[in-house]
């Protein structure tokens, strides 16, 4: 089955599509491609023009609730890529992502929301989507967002 | 009109000086060059030895200010890669920021706070100047400051 | 002396042995290595199952206890870039760290804490450990660390 499919299979589990154009939240570039460098933007678990998963994770959003905001900021990310490269048989890694948290005081569970994203990531990605993490817990994130991420990935060399 | 120019400008427009040296905070550099990959370190709103805005935005510290705030700390990330280049015009690309804010816990305009710093950088660079960006809110910066900005360019290849 | 006699002197120093395997709290790799780039995770105070340095630094832990959780995670990034390269004197270059101090309100020496981490790596790395920094103060982090550091270096071409 290709990364495509993959793709395909995790939107619907998730139930959303992730097809529409996705438009930055401000005076920047959802993506960035340099050389066969991609730095994808921090991406909040937005649908649409619905930012899905909002809340401090710990008292107002569950773990749950926070990995699926996780998962949905992912499919976001590797979206932005598929568009970029056609398809995401063109990555050729995703070296880093870092995942910012919107944590209550007490929560220290980030690498289990992160987590998340990453297994998602794997699944699609297969090998090529091994990666670095870091993962903090922040005061609040821009739209209320519970989850953030952003994403470096490399593209096959062009034929 | 040259970057450099419209550098000046934004310099005048802010009322302050970046040609002076500008020195990091502790044991690490401004500005790393790895080949042709330029690494700059967060900067703060700091001119000279004074922190210009300081206080949690939100609530000690405005929308307004905190964008005056973000563009000191664009000035500086500018102001570092032209003493390290001799030119602005010797910038290839600027393909990714991180933006933090100093939030109180209800503040989430992070993304205006950093688009004052994005909408410089346009401003000044042109084309080139197009970013991937990470906006989030943080409880405390260095000294107090309320926006905290890192960078990484890129610069043409030496003839 | 060698790099990795300095590294190990360091050790000494700490009273902790890096020399076993650091496995990842989570879904994703403690480094990943793409050309000659090396991406290192974020690192927290651990050593083998215990994180060493907990809690918010500014109340329940002091600004020397956070400096000590620093050298603890500079040493976890250079020994997983050392069981990379065989040896630190494959290193190029390591031209950027990312340090997050959980930090109370007042807290704002986070730049002081990561001195620690830059200090210590200077001392093992000489001249090529020159890095670009970024240090803000977050709220939480994972297990309840003081702090956490992410690292990116680059190894000397193959020979």
């Amino acid at each position: 089955m290709s990364r495509d499919q993959k793709f395909n299979d995790e939107a619907a589990a998730l139930g959303h599509s992730f097809d529409r154009e996705i438009k930055p939240g401000g005076s920047y570039a959802p993506l960035v491609r340099d050389g066969c460098q991609l730095y994808v933007s921090g991406q909040v678990p937005r649908v649409g023009d619905t930012v899905m998963v909002t809340g401090t994770v710990g008292t107002e959003t569950s773990l749950a609730q926070a990995q699926v905001a996780a998962r949905i900021c992912a499919m976001r990310g590797l979206a932005l890529i598929k568009q970029a490269l056609g398809s995401l048989e063109q990555v050729a890694a995703m070296p880093r992502i870092n995942v910012f948290v919107r944590s209550s005081p007490e929560f220290t569970q980030q690498s289990e929301v992160a987590d998340a994203a990453s297994q998602l990531i794997h699944r699609v990605l297969g090998p090529v989507g091994v990666h670095a993490r870091t993962s903090v817990g922040v005061l609040q994130l821009p739209k209320g967002a519970s989850v953030e991420i952003d994403f470096l990935a490399t593209a096959l060399p062009s034929p």
